[in-house]
């Protein structure tokens, strides 16, 4: 069962309860140490870690992780602790990209940043990867523990990456896929190579099912840039055309500079020209309503086909199925 | 040989290019590694880790690192990477504590975040992290592997505790020692903890080199607080009265206080009273005329003369030398 090729505007997301299912206990178990990292921290830490962590956050992170441990040994004294681990990382991230955004709004809450300052975020980010690091020691296994750090080198530098192109129109695709693939597909398919792993898949499987992660959040993250244009304040719990206010030369805005090359209001807001916010405005409205979002859908839909070509080297197994589910679901999500 | 239990002010600090003697040739090796950290990364990362690592730093941390290995199996496979990963990971906190601080200026050179701006400086933190993770992972050694996610999480903790903490009035010796214990006191120990651990020294020998970094890191810190009052921008490579500023309640100006409740400026600048650079101008000069000074160096001196002790329970070895006269340059250095 492939993903569509192109996405039918009428179409809901599969549910997302529906998909977890399978692992929906130990998911909930995911959860419940997730509350716990917040609990068992020194007094002051305490409040905002547990801030951060209970986001609301749809946990596809560590879905992945459990979904790949499906398929040869579930141990879950080691996926456990390295599904905590991912979204304990995930979380460390989005502390720090908020705090480097001045983001006021994440999850429909109010940020770290804005509550508790710049510095606290940026030392809570700091914690945070840290107890990731030892959820991950937990393991004992050193070619997961050895993910840490190559995740974290490829993200970060990816991210700096994206900080010097800010503002510039000098990007190609490829460009955007690697920013992407960077900061996106690096963690998921960490997570899908990490559960394969630890359940001592063979190296075919481990090899599909992380490139499968990486197919996956390369098509995650064209839609929330996507979204970032047609969804609503309250669909997405952050500010809409976030992206543009901050530099990033997504693929829509991409797209829609190729194709209406004058007087372009993403090239005005990237020139400093103009009226800032109305530029934004221009930019948000004309993509949302042009073929410009069909067309990056196709592109989403690429990437996830692709992912599901990747379970097809997987034996049977009933994982399959949420992982192919998963594909669809990250394409119709309308947040 | 004990570290002099008062400290004589016209004592000259051992030369530290005498203690590291025996190991320059190693440390030559770790400075070369560092620079190429900053070549092999991507382009625009490139530059900024060249910046942040080649501050001209004394690479205490490092040696410790290299000394401590001493007295056993000096295998420099697993003694480089390590030494190299603790003064990555040194530089990761100075870059982060910029950011946070907005700090100008450290060891004589503009900032990252000065240079750069802050979000660079958050995310080349990040990666000097991850760096510093993979380097220790080149050990292949789980327990020194572990003290990386340990060492972090006490480090941040530590810094948010000082974070909330700032400005504030009501805090006590034992709050002092704790703080400076996470943020400094744990880096040390566990340079000197991993240095033991990866020549394989019997589990005494590793505590009393643990111990003896601690020791150590205690000492370091407090004559850094002494040298926010006592020494010039020139020596130090940045702004005197820093902590005041940033509202850090160090050693000195909280014996200042206890001293001279009345009208002390302190106390105006922390409740936010009068003008404030008149306030630290004060503080400044108030305190580095006074007996504050040499009762916060006997404090300095009494950890460091345990540190001495510590190493009393270690095996006859040409290492012994350098560690105690490391623990007299830490308190008689002019910067």
């Amino acid at each position: 069962m492939l993903a569509d090729s192109y996405p039918n505007p009428k179409r809901e997301a599969p549910d997302i309860k529906t998909i977890y299912q399978p692992i929906q206990k130990d998911l909930d178990e995911v959860e419940k140490r997730l509350r716990s990292v917040g609990k068992v921290a020194p007094a002051h830490l305490s409040e905002i870690l547990s801030h951060s962590l209970k986001g609301g956050g749809k946990h596809i992170r560590p879905a992945l992780v459990l979904l790949s441990g499906k398929f040869n040994d579930y141990n879950l004294d080691h996926l456990l602790p390295m599904a905590t681990a991912i979204e304990v990382f995930h979380t460390a991230t989005l502390v720090h990209d908020d705090a480097i955004d001045n983001s006021t709004v994440r999850r429909w809450r109010p940020t770290i940043n804005k509550v508790w300052g710049q510095d606290k975020a940026v030392l809570l980010g700091d914690y945070l990867f840290a107890k990731s690091a030892e959820l991950i020691f937990v393991t004992q296994n050193l070619r997961v523990i050895e993910m840490f750090s190559q995740t974290l080198m490829t993200i970060s530098s990816g991210e700096i990456n994206q900080s010097f192109s800010a503002f510039k129109l000098e990007q190609t695709y490829e460009d955007y896929l690697q920013r992407i693939s960077g900061k996106t597909a690096s963690l998921f398919s960490m997570a899908t190579e990490s559960g394969a792993v630890l359940s001592h898949a063979p190296e075919k499987q481990v090899k599909a099912l992380k490139e499968y992660g990486y197919n996956l959040g390369i098509a995650f993250q064209i839609v929330d840039d996507i979204l970032d244009f047609t969804a609503t304040e309250d669909e997405m719990g952050k500010p809409i055309g976030s992206d543009l206010a901050q530099g990033t030369f997504t693929l829509p805005a991409m797209l829609f500079l190729e194709r209406y090359p004058r007087n372009n209001p993403v090239r005005k807001l990237f020139q400093n020209k103009g009226n800032r916010q109305e530029n934004i405005r221009l930019a948000v409205e004309s993509i949302r309503n042009s073929p410009i979002v069909p067309d990056c859908y196709a592109k989403a839909s690429g990437y996830c086909a692709q992912a599901c070509k990747n379970l097809k080297q997987l034996p049977d197994n009933p994982a399959l199925q949420p992982l192919t589910e998963l594909a669809n679901y990250v394409v119709y999500r309308k947040r």
